[in-house]
């Protein structure tokens, strides 16, 4: 069978997701760079792994997936016998650990993606953040935050004390928000920051970080 | 084991969401209405089913979730052999099943549902439609059905020849749209358009319909 291929790029949050996942299950597989300055993404071949055009693709055999989210689930399925077990748990467990991956995606995402774009990307790119934004998306992740604690207080990760896919999908962007101004929002929060030290450290992440600087 | 329940009103999409799937599953359900005028759902004891304070929320005898897309999975897994197969095929075809699902929630809703408000919801409590944002939408909409359009050319509902879920999270958004003057952008492209019209006649869909006239 041919190997597990990724086409993505290193710094993107959606395919470090993927990668992160990947390095988990110590699956091999292949990154396959993908040129987001000439357009690749927009443009056949990769149009045809993806018709909207966004990065990370992702093939296992003749099985070709996108949406960063329906990759992780579909890994974590798929290999649940190999390293760690991401979805672990009875029907009811993988049915909590399924809401914690919604609220990723629509309460915590989107408070967090604007804020890492004003705070990091803007001024890598030598445009003007907007504090307006900041200040309205800080506070709209403080009330997601403060839910996060409550959660934490009970149990070592979100949904339990084994980390799982709910965990590991908010892994990129704390990443980057742990370097900016907004990091003062997980260290006001005992438990929020711990679990947030604690997933940051490991070392199918580092491995994904690692990538980086290559 | 007590019943299902359901918190929350039958004009609201993601509490629709659930019940489309409740109907396809011909399950017994409790529909408990949630006073959203009186702010019921961002009080307890609501917030102990949702600390989110969004409806609807799901109880299963013990079990207590929320996050429309969750509830459905749930429902869809638990209760696979009744009704209809929701997630019908492989680990592949689910894996395909799972990708037009974060593409509804990720590409279509975000677009759709700003439409909805603008189109729908604002008219009702007397706001004035802002052109701008309904034209942005649009745009933004019709690419997402031009990618639908080139697969329904394929398959019946948008992942194979079954109904999955993917198909049915669509269905508020859709019936709503189709009342406003989006609905030119499902007219307009022949195989969206037959898949909208089927879909929207299912014996369930009506059943959830139904439920807005008591």
């Amino acid at each position: 069978m041919a190997p597990i291929k990724v086409h993505g790029v290193p710094l993107s949050s959606a395919t470090q997701r993927v990668l992160a996942t990947l390095y988990e299950k110590e699956l091999e597989f292949e990154l396959v760079p993908v040129d987001m300055k000439a357009g690749e993404h927009k443009k056949e071949p990769f149009l045809s792994l993806n018709p909207f055009g966004q990065i990370p693709a992702f093939e296992d055999g003749d099985l070709k997936l996108f949406e960063s989210r329906a990759i992780t689930k579909y890994i974590a399925h798929q290999y649940a016998d190999k390293g760690t077990d991401l979805a672990c748990g009875d029907t009811k467990q993988k049915a909590t650990i399924g809401v914690a991956i919604e609220v990723e995606a629509h309460q915590f995402n989107p408070a967090a993606s604007k804020l890492t774009w004003e705070l990091t990307w803007k001024p890598v790119y030598g445009m003007v953040t907007d504090k307006a934004v900041v200040e309205e998306n800080e506070a709209k992740l403080a009330k997601v935050l403060d839910i996060y604690e409550g959660r934490l207080a009970h149990s070592k990760y979100l949904t339990c004390d084994c980390f799982t896919l709910a965990d590991l999908h908010h892994l990129p962007t704390i990443q980057c928000l742990l370097g900016t101004e907004a990091k003062k929002l997980f260290d006001s929060r005992p438990h929020v920051s711990a679990w947030a030290a604690n997933i940051t450290a490991r070392p199918a992440w580092c491995k994904v970080l690692a990538l980086e600087k290559h």
